[in-house]
């Protein structure tokens, strides 16, 4: 199971009228936060971090989350597939759980634009995190 | 079966850099969406349209969606749960099925901030769409 | 002196926690804006609508713009420089002036990827309206 | 004179088509670079970084922004009117100057939503900093 996590910082204008975080500035963290694991993974210099799609989201609102205090996101497991990778991805926000997020992103060819067997060279790092 | 339908006009800064409307954007329309057809659903006066938050949010991105012409949002479905409605939602753009959503969101006694049985008035109006 | 406006729908995500839309939502309506005026003023298939960059952004902000209600953007003036144009905008919402702001863009030869002088039919279209 | 730097991380949603950051989210940095730089100027628990409206934003996009590299933003001057400050800041990237910005904010007393004087105590920590 990899671990991975990073810190994201609440912005004033992701908030909405309600007093919390919108939904839609929680869908693009979760974009932060996939490239970064994604990133994690991949050798410099070889591209692999850069050929991803993503296929798609699935947000779990558990709790809101505010403005004012660092959220934490865990990469809780990525799951290797054929062309694709199942990354989940908890957020917490004074240790309180608030988002549960599971996103699948493919793996493609840039030339050819078609979806493309994950490189082993990335399955080793997956398994070995 | 809810029939709903608006027009979305993607806006050039929610492309990203490989040249398509990105996935946060999408997920920022799909609350628009959302929020419209609850509030068609609702009388006026009645707070109806402002009690619901977002419990969960499925995203399939099926295509890419562009920049310069118009998107179509049709509501397909509507699910009444006790508390809860579940909305589904398709997005198409020049014919084509780009994206396919599902939202859950609760009704909310804004008093207790609780949830709270649908209205019988919005479920009929539901049904008899 | 041009009169053009377009209509923009505030959406819910772009409020923040004051209860108002956030000042770095009306910066994007004023991209979207911009660019339909630009749009306006272009022949269709001449490319002139894809060859500008923002220069420089001054919004002032003269009072709150809220969900719920329609805004009117009116562009009030646009005046050509060699190979910019500065564009002025007013928002209003519920007859009341909101927003105040002025756009330089430039024109540029995408080619080299330098400024380029105005096209004379652009500047004709712009005198003509 | 202030000095004041944070780091920003571009994310890749904030990128557009044109390859680079967007407007709009640039913008966006700007409120976080200045309520930041507010609240290292004020007392905790005082309220005096609660207490502030935007009334103007002048910004000046001197190059492109990417994704990819780390923004510093510094905040290279402040100064207090009666009742606003105004804060100028500068972003580079790589070494490379590429924006200029100009914000006035203005202090508002909450309860009764008018301009109030700058607090003696924060125009003290203005000038000592």
């Amino acid at each position: 199971m990899p671990e991975f996590s990073i810190a994201i910082t609440p912005r004033f204008y992701e908030t909405d009228a309600l007093g919390h975080i919108n939904n839609a500035a929680i869908a693009a963290w979760m974009e932060v936060v996939r490239m970064e694991f994604i990133a994690s993974l991949s050798r410099a210099d070889s591209g692999e971090a850069q050929n991803w799609i993503l296929a798609s989201l699935q947000i779990d609102f558990i709790a809101e989350t505010f403005f004012g205090d660092e959220v934490t996101a865990n990469v809780t497991e990525a799951a290797a597939g054929n062309t694709s990778l199942t990354v989940y991805c908890e957020l917490f926000q004074s240790q309180r759980l608030t988002v549960k997020s599971k996103a699948v992103v493919v793996y493609m060819n840039s030339a050819t634009n078609t979806p493309e067997r994950l490189p082993d060279a990335l399955r080793e790092r997956l398994n070995g995190r």
